[in-house]
């Protein structure tokens, strides 16, 4: 089956996503720099959402672009992850409007991590349909991001319940850590675009 | 007239509808695992009406992906199944925020019999317009799981007023049987592609 | 320019339009058929927005079917029917759930009515792009319904003071008028395609 | 990389601001045209704010439709831009409900301020792989609007805390100029593309 619709579905799951957590945001109590200010928190936990769901709009972007047919189970797996993704707003909410206490903190850290897998599930078999010695499997490569993510997720989540702002200081990393991810991919991908070009 | 833009829609109707959701979850009386749990039926609603979006997105894709063309009929039978799904987001939250009580548990059910009609009622119209040695009307095959949905819906309706955990258990029954629903279509289309190339 | 994005773009609008008015419709008061009955004008003027959406999504779908390029006011025009139409869930709201009181009733069918004339609008300018000869200036022939809805809207503006069911019935008229539009531009296609076949 | 996928997800994302900015206009308090008269300047505000995006749709679409592959860099300049569109309908609605007040007006400017660099910084980014002598930077010319307008929000933002419906009459100001902006770019890319082809 041919990825358009595939990416024309995620492209606007993951567009809504990204713009309905403004709906979450409650007009500051008054017109002062001061009630701005106060929502600043509420401000910066929607940044760092926006940002990795930029992030994974990203990566699943350059990952379909190498990828010719998806077969009937990774639609679903696409699914999947879009449901994690779909709860960032919920969380971001219950995370910021409490000012950063410990359950939801460590909430949100869950709903990345089951991100992450939901992810690593989907290029699984995406690999598997492509074949070991597809641009996709390349591009990949060791992976050395995909492995380390969750392991910050895990200290995050960990980290909610003795220092809060250090569990927010581990996502605000990974998110940081992923800002650049495509350069790798991209230089894999016009490696063997030139190789099949031989 | 061709399928490209009513593919568009439609992707972009269900997309919406499979995140708005989200907007109805409300955030947990409290920052504790227990005012989480609280929320659980609600998630957990969440998550089943979810997965009957991705449902009809999944096999509305599958159908589609083997028309040719759509009558001006077969565009209104479409805009008539999305009305339906449009309800699903209203129906859960009412049914999951009151803890499933028997009328709304029925309604849920009620708007579900009425979206598996309106697919029928849009995949015969299709398959008037492609005719009876089609692709599709051989993909299609002789549609059990199709038959037997609307009669678990109607015995999902009937027991909410008496056992409601069982209606429940009928719509999420109704969800399994067709999580896996492309098999059969993908085989039958790539039988027919293949005895097409002979 | 090419058409494409300006179709995307639309559809993504309408796609939006047509959802977000369910997140207008408050859960019932309580969990019995009387609660949802009492729902009911408010579901009802839902479903007849919809339709209202629904053909306009349609009748543009048509139009831009037989385009070949538009221009830049062409785009603008295109945006202010939009917007005309963005404001169909507001005056849906306003309206029923104050139970159809003269004036909301009275802004719905002013609301109905701008966007019948932006509508009226984006057709001429398309028809200037395209030429007086042209396949779209021809199917649009003498365009007795575009004729008649403005009047009948008009008639329904009035109504609302006087006796507000009938200006209901007059919106419903008109959806109903429109609800099989294409048959006419659809043969018009046909029979220009097969011309410039010959 | 192809701009397909970067063109539909930004279109995705501004339809949805587009139109949830619905969302936050409130019902009026009551069903006269006194009422609908006293919500005025929210609806206003929220038309200035459609053409804004509209605006943005618009030189997007120009600028994408002349430009041929773009970086990963240039993906993530496109979803700093939407980050401050994003921003839109939050500003738009703690400024009119509050009824024009001075922080909030600065805001709002401060939001188109920082969008307008964004789209600089964008334009920027496509010039530098599209080439210094592409048919994007021929089009783009000495982009006086481009300049003028950071200055006029500057301008406005400063007002807001002196005279804020002069701060209103500045941003009212910059739509207006922008609302033709494509004429000089459609020149621009004909005259490029008519070079071409001799």
């Amino acid at each position: 089956m041919p990825t358009g619709r595939l990416e024309a579905f995620s492209d606007g799951v993951i567009a809504i996503l990204i713009t309905i957590m403004v709906l979450e945001l409650h007009l500051p109590d008054g017109t002062t720099w001061h009630a701005l200010g106060h929502q600043l928190p509420v401000l910066l936990a929607y940044a760092l959402s926006f940002v990795y769901l930029g992030i994974y709009w990203n990566n699943h972007h350059h990952m379909l672009s190498v990828v010719h047919r998806v077969s009937g189970a990774a639609l679903w797996a696409n699914l999947h992850l879009l449901f994690w993704l779909s709860l960032v707003p919920f969380s971001t909410a219950w995370m910021s409007e409490n000012r950063f206490p410990p359950t939801p903190t460590a909430v949100y850290g869950i709903v990345l991590l089951c991100a992450a897998i939901a992810f690593y599930i989907l290029q699984t078999m995406l690999v598997r349909t492509e074949g070991a010695s597809s641009v996709l499997r390349t591009a990949i490569g060791s992976d050395v991001k995909g492995k380390i993510s969750p392991l910050l997720y895990c200290l995050g989540i960990g980290l909610s319940f003795v220092a809060r702002w250090l569990a927010v200081a581990a996502y605000v990393g990974v998110a940081l850590m992923w800002l650049v991810p495509d350069r790798r991919m991209e230089r894999h991908v016009s490696t063997a675009h030139a190789k099949s070009r031989d």
